[in-house]
């Protein structure tokens, strides 16, 4: 298939080459333009610009925030104005639900078809197209997209039409893997501070109940107190904690637990936390507990 | 071996009996007789005074909390006094830290040995012989118990030779159930009332970044709202929740999340919780988000 | 002195009022005119457009929000756009911070003054004339107006030369505020389910540690649990503690108590709390006590 | 009068001060004993037992906790032996509503009055006779002690005939002044790090909405980061923190608010700070805000 994809960062340069390996026609555009050579020695050709991106059947995008999304679409030379129509712009970007609506009405209005899709994985994942592919919006844009979800992804989950209900579940789903790091952060300092091991609790709880891969991802980075390099910053972290609030927020739903975690990050945004992996909120806990810095 | 078994509740009854299965020679004991008759018909020896279940090499306690172990274990004709020289108490109940280190002095003192063995899972796994034990005590203690834990559980975790660390284990593991209790509520409060499928959802999460048993067991009674009845009570869950609290204050560390579960605790109480499941909880998101009654 | 005002709700139409009183000349704007008629038969003005209230040397604006002060302010026909050279616009609504830096800049490169002067006091201060004026800005422009803070407060309090500070005292007052009706909430729910008089209990705390009148007024309110008609309403009570989180953030500083209180307001608006007071978020505590609607 | 008088700490010394200042005929006991000395200065007779201290018509209790009231008063020599029938036991200290109840039975059964007289006030206050004293008994009891409360507080509240209300309404006023310490902790932090001077939003606090000298008494000290020498000592409104978390379990009443300062008091006990005044818990409110140590 002939496919646009823009956002090169540590997600989005997995997931293209990806595409070029299941034989996709891929061009590939970034903002800081050197991201694109890896690529284009694996056989992407190279956009200059985000319209040229826009020529093919699909067009992804994988970028870090909504500014980052909206720059991108509106405005001269952007998706909307370039994609033909017909096609579909797939966003793989978690992004806000508000935003996500506004784009399901201007790609309607253009003629062009919106997918909302975006995936759950770390950086590794999606090098190795073993991202999950959560998807919403009409069963033909899904139907032409397939493909590239199997090809960056183990598994596709398609949630109904309305594209920004894949977004709630993206923000939600982002919500429960705070929940589990804010939980272990607290349980640690707990078993550490009374002198248990806390590798062997670890190894105990992902061994028995809790042996989902969020568990052992995390545990291990809450135990080594290893957050750099970051594969998912604070900031970003942050940033859909509080996305997910908002959409609560507009739902008129409380979320006290999202609220606890949005304090954790606003308390570690306070003392430099930028450069780390989210899971540095998980600090917080230990040093109140008296565990040092 | 020769092993008293005291406490015939819904979990004790199933450990009990998978103690007869594997060939062991057990005396029962319960303050209510009657839980003895079915373990009888399975060859089980009846005890009707607590001492006449501790004559042999080891006796194991399953009750409901730390008053009702205290009641078998202290005074005139209790465990302390009834147990022989070198033989094993193995507490399998959910006691506070502070109980577990009082026991171990005790039992010390009384020439007795004393082996923290608290057990995870719910009543289906007891009845299976699927539990997973939490042990810390000496290693000979250990050694003499372990066929025993292997004819109740589906693995064992031995976690030192303190007692009481096992206990701060059990506590601990639970604390992390109701946050993943808690986490999911919330999360399926703000899909649900957007209009997406609960169960959609919770089939989405569990077959891939969370597909840890415990999110499968709680997030099916959440979206079916099913508490009844109740596998592991509310009062049971509220109290594992306090001794958690009042560990991590004897220890000195907050513990904010288990903080804001304590007051879903009191409040479902404050509602007319007492005989349902633990994970009802769960319902006070959805009211809080005019999910209804 | 030649004055507009902009913004004839319960609060602004008692601050016009009293400016009239003092003997100011007043010229009026209310984008619903008929609120403007009762002023008019008091003495002012009457502007049928915003530019025809800013032909003074003042004009001050009281307006529910950010929006509508933005509204007032920019584009044709705006306060920029209207003001001459060197007047002042004394903003005494509760905006955000963010705006108001906004509003410092662009009426600077107008070569107009820009006052922020929010004000404390429920509807019945501001007819009374006993408000208290908090102001920033630069002195020459704090002296242009003191007659007439004087004409609708009784104590007016200059925070330095920065706007913008004068809106993060007035958001953090409004805070202040909601933590004193959430404590009291929990205090009289606590009380009052062990059969104490609320009544009494508030009459001891207002006559002792608690003299100050927002105990009084809002203790009141919760004990009588009458919270119609809104003196401030719920959504702008929401607004204001969205705002001071907002400007919590930008500073990087946790304001637990704030989210908490947030959480308080999401609950309240799920349950149809719109057109109560702000103190309504009271009923909450007394809810969640199992005392009833 | 003749009255005893047992516990001669910072507050116990100043109103056995005002008593024998009163012209009433006081003996007094102190664990330590070299404390009374000052007072047989002032004329007081000097009691080497508990006993001692019980002869009169009244004895007067204020001691630091639960353990301390029950050691004087239980057991053999105790308040409840060595009193006379009909005599009173005015309790002056901070205890558990559930130890106010039992106080209140076993003074009934030995045919003894008990009155809970719980007082508000720092040791200055206690010194000047400024005392605020919360009573609850029988009215009979009230008359019998009110010249005694006379002499050490500046106005005295009877809160009906069940003594434990007393202490709730104690504990919930202690509850409310913490809630004044995190609120004005957190209002601080924030306009401290905007750059605003924390005195002047003090003064204006002060002088405007919140007059209540709790407001001024804390917040200076929250300003000045002062909280030594203790005036009222962190571990000791750490245990009031908990009686009104106590009470409040037992009655099903969540504080969510009370559990957040429950949170405080911890991370302060794991950081060392037995030693400072209970205000000092505004210290990390500052501190997560990255405003330094």
């Amino acid at each position: 298939m002939k496919v646009g994809f823009i956002g090169l960062g540590s997600m989005g340069s997995g997931i293209a080459a990806n595409l070029l390996k299941a034989g996709h026609e891929v061009t590939v555009y970034n903002r800081t333009a050197s991201k694109a050579e890896p690529l284009v020695k694996q056989g992407a050709r190279h956009a200059l610009k985000v319209a040229d991106a826009c020529q093919g059947d699909v067009v992804m995008t994988m970028l870090a925030d909504d500014p980052a999304l909206e720059g991108v679409t509106f405005g001269d030379g952007g998706i909307l104005a370039a994609l033909r129509q017909g096609a579909v712009h797939s966003s793989l970007s978690t992004i806000s639900v508000a935003l996500s609506e506004k784009l399901a009405s201007a790609h309607a209005e253009h003629g062009q078809r919106y997918l909302s899709s975006p995936v759950f994985g770390r950086p590794e994942a999606a090098a190795a197209g073993k991202l999950f592919v959560t998807v919403a919006g009409t069963a033909d844009a899904v139907d032409t997209c397939m493909p590239l979800f199997e090809a960056i992804g183990q598994k596709t989950f398609h949630f109904g039409t309305r594209p920004a209900d894949a977004n709630l579940v993206k923000l939600s789903g982002n919500f429960l893997i705070t929940c589990v790091i804010e939980s272990l952060a607290e349980a640690m300092a707990l078993v550490g501070k009374a002198g248990l091991d806390q590798h062997q609790f670890l190894d105990f709880l992902t061994s028995t109940l809790f042996v989902a891969p969020v568990y052992k991802t995390y545990g291990a980075m809450i135990a080594d107190k290893k957050f750099e390099p970051a594969g998912f910053s604070a900031p970003l972290g942050w940033k859909d904690n509080r996305l997910v609030l908002a959409a609560a927020e507009t739902l008129r739903v409380p979320l006290p637990l999202a609220s606890l975690i949005y304090n954790r990050f606003v308390t570690l945004m306070a003392h430099g936390g930028e450069s780390l992996d989210w899971s540095a909120i998980s600090k917080l806990a230990a040093e109140d507990a008296g565990r040092g810095k």
